[in-house]
């Protein structure tokens, strides 16, 4: 049975288990403290065009998003995130377990615009309120939708007027930036946003997310809170090698291209069969609105999250691909959803 | 330079590296519901003649002590621990940082005994103070020592009686059961401690610690704590083929028995040059107190911590072995020692 | 200028500051260990037909919430509350501060229905997100609305059936067991509810609300909580005095019908000025939908507060009515609006 | 029988009483923004000759504490106290609850030295150990010890070139400032420290403590953090009566001295009886060392708190005294002890 649930089903890049296995035995400092952490440090810089920043690996996505909330905020400060963002729902409170509130703000495609922040914060005046101090994002969104570059420069002024730290969640950055709608750089980031991370969990790597911290006031002291919170690999190193091999020539954008490709053949599999998505996604994740009988005939073949109910008949089904996902599999899938779907079982 | 700085300064055994490889492009599920994870723990299971404990994954050893306080104690409940305990200095208020107290106890040789606990206990009387409901231990300990059967369950007796759980960080736990002094075994841990981990960062593992709990009243929702604090691995599959290569076969402990060996061979030729040790340690932790000069020139040709001088002239060394370490490496330093502590130099 | 902007503009009620008065020099024991808590407790138990009840006394009702959820929950576990709910909006993330996420629940008339925490649980399925353990309601609710008893017995066999405590915000306690529409009395509540509480502050009391306690698993150890959230107050004698006032005799049912009656009758004022209102409420608290202009006009004779504009041309106003309300400027502003409202200024 | 239990054994001074009773009826707005609250800040920044300084008005010590430290740091810094300190041990963790280390120091006598500070901080070197940040003091001590002008002056040099905020709990601040053997002033605190409060619970009021916030990098947002940590009294104009009556002439200063005078008469009587001290006190609590035969016969008289056995027949009593202190019940208690520890009972 073929999976198409997630884009962490498999290990590493073969590159990058090379580059472990080469290096095994090497005696490292530990923490992040290593010529490869280092490496892949100046590495990252280089592609973002922005040699000051800093820029700190941890492990995973829900450690990077708290880190960096409870490094950024003070007590009573909060962060504006869309209601589907991963901070609100899927990380079990972590920010709320920082001290912090999120304040959720619907949106229809997953994305935040300058409108929904001011009015959030229009919302919240005195001291008996959260005080609104940061945007949250995420680049694809967790339904699959992009920011457009004009999209990320309004919400970035639209941030700077009303003095918040604007903070891009990366997790699938690399299927972000190189979807065929895209038009945002590595560069921009650096330049629209006040800290970023690029994920190399789903793109890749065995684990980890590098946070580049661009704003000068959230730079300070954030080791102590990669620490406090658990988040300090001993052998660093780890994480290091597998930022080196992904941004030492142009493997972490190829990857991404990688993974959206198929996503894309799957989404033309799906129109072509005559359903319609729950969103508009030129990424790795594909949404289909699937009648209920078709889901339950597909479950037999492939793994996929089923996510939610529009109507009686229908059941949103989400459909991810990744680097490593095989290309016969999705052809396959293809054949099966059109067999499957004109009723030929 | 060859390093005795610490025991998480290479990479993995080459079992686990190849273990990984192996497997690396299969498909599992995510966070931790691998069939590699459930194999690792009904391994453990059996390794602990516990079958009914529950097993978690955890990538590191701060991240592990700081989700099993949040766990098992309400916010106004302590955690009692020997001053040179891990948590209470070494990991940036991580325990304070989930609201809980480290009530440190003054520790001759960083273990604890039922009378520190029962004094700590004593001072602790009503509502105006926190309420100690934690015994935090490590073995080996932080300097090396170790517990003797009696001794951990004269301290689970103490539990018992005062309604404590027994918390056993277990982060050098192969060094700890294989060291010639010791006389607990692994069952012995599961009968003794509420819960305890198996730390696999020190030992052969690139990372990841065993969380086992014993004590019923620990287990429920544990795993919404490991998300929560941003501990739940996205490829869980990584800890459980790791731990699965650590205890298919009696690799875990032949691996604390290895740097042990190193570490006593350590011992002994800094005994035979004439110094003596800040702890009486019998595993792959040796602390040594040496000469300002000496420890200038050593500095020369090998990488170790220096912790705290006890007189004018002396500083503490501490020298660590692991499964990695160059056995030539310390032949190596037993002679340089050997010729500089004469003044050969 | 006379102020209609809440229910908590004066003093005590002179028999409390009588009762302070009248113990000023009295030597009592701390912490509210004193025998006018004592008493004022019995008093209490006796009223909510409740003799097994734990009753504390906390001084405000952000101070209760906070340390009512910080007690019951465990770290991962959520509130869920009307959109509207003091804990949602108006605590400056206090119950976040806990550690603890709200569930904010779009309710049209600020309460919760089964339906709703229904539902809200159902979105709530794994250990990826927040664990809903509590329910949290206000009665009268932050705009005014009442449960009937049905509705509290049908929420509480939700609560129930799902494993949820139902918690009780009762700051305006005595408005609402004293409205005309209400069906609900002190022993339903002790009945229905885990925990709830009988405000003072807005009730006749310099400050106070009594927290009772009757679900046994809500009991252990609240003093912890209470005093390590700097709830506790030293001289706890304070708040006995004041609840034995309130609860010896029939006072604090009487000052809530008082206030009830006066908002009322500015409720009929409002009405047979052709207005409308923003909720249906019969109690002390009432918001009125007014134009923009006539709300300027009164603004130069009355304190009120402003709670946002449904229309271009109108503005909700609160108006809010005490035990302490003086009854002619009640008539007075009858008077002047009916002036107003006519165009005859 | 008489108690020396405590400094908040009963109400208010009778001035407070009446200017409360004065006002009772008088409107006023909520949260602290009332005249009379402005009035006091007003007359306190003349008082401490510090027109800049921030003056917020919280219920209780350590409410007051717990939101002093909350709002200054950030979450990995931590505070160093002496290990007698309040918020070290009688504040059921509080501190730790807001998520912060208290780095507890042995003190002989209470107080902290600028070498306890430094070597504090000196044992906190990297990210892998919370960062020592603030200073927290009390004067008078917990112990009835008391800072001289040059020790102040000395701590605040240290703390200046420590980069450490310097906390004052002034909980027993009357006592400290009118003690014979005091040389520091009001302004001089204000000189001295970051932040610290002016007690008002142990003084004369019914309860309030005056927070004064001298460093600008403290201010901003205070208010927040009070609301959100339950402290922000809805009738603080409660605060605001008692500190303009406490401040507008000198009866603050006026009830500490009657406090003292009543508190060295008893040191007297017991000094004069033979028996000695635990510590130096010249303030308003006396920690006398007495044969435990005496403190039971005592006992049956008057309350007070015993403070630990020094030896196996002694036992370290504690007698307060206060504003409201009854002279002829400490003449009694002269005597009586006169009479006990002859042996004539």
């Amino acid at each position: 049975m073929y999976s198409f649930k997630n884009d962490y089903s498999e290990g590493a890049h073969p590159r990058i288990m090379q580059a472990l296995l080469d290096t095994n035995l090497d005696q490292t400092d530990g923490y992040g403290t290593d010529p490869h952490c280092e490496r892949a440090r100046a590495l990252i810089r280089e592609k973002i065009a922005c040699p000051e920043a800093d820029v700190h690996f941890l492990v995973g996505g829900t450690q990077a998003n708290l880190t960096v909330v409870a490094a950024a905020l003070r007590p009573y400060q909060a962060v504006v995130a869309a209601h589907t963002g991963h901070v609100c729902v899927h990380e079990t409170g972590a920010i709320e377990a920082t001290g912090h509130k999120v304040v959720a703000v619907p949106s229809p495609d997953g994305r935040l615009t300058p409108a929904m922040v001011e009015e959030a914060c229009g919302l919240h005046t005195d001291e008996h309120m959260v005080q609104p101090k940061m945007v949250y994002i995420s680049d694809s969104t967790e339904v699959g939708t992009l920011y457009r570059k004009a999209e990320l420069e309004a919400l970035h002024d639209t941030c700077r007027a009303l003095g918040l730290y604007l903070f891009l969640d990366g997790a699938r950055l690399s299927a972000a930036l190189t979807a065929e709608t895209n038009d945002l750089s590595l560069p921009d980031l650096a330049r629209l946003c006040d800290v970023f991370y690029l994920g190399g969990t789903k793109c890749g790597a065995l684990f980890g997310e590098a946070v580049v911290i661009v704003n000068d006031a959230l730079k300070p002291d954030f080791r102590y809170l990669i620490k406090q919170r658990g988040g300090m690999l001993a052998k660093g190193r780890l994480l290091g090698i597998q930022f080196e091999s992904l941004f030492e020539d142009g493997l972490y954008l190829e990857l991404g291209a990688r993974a959206n490709r198929l996503g894309m053949r799957m989404k033309r599999a799906i129109s072509e069969s005559g359903f319609s998505f729950a969103s508009d996604s030129y990424t790795n994740q594909q949404f289909a609105v699937l009648p209920d009988a078709l889901v339950e005939a597909l479950g037999g073949h492939y793994k996929f999250e089923r996510n939610g109910k529009p109507d009686a008949g229908h059941t949103v089904v989400r459909f991810v691909t990744s680097w490593a996902t095989d290309e016969t599999a999705v052809e396959r899938f293809a054949a099966d959803l059109r067999r499957l779907a004109s009723g030929a079982e």
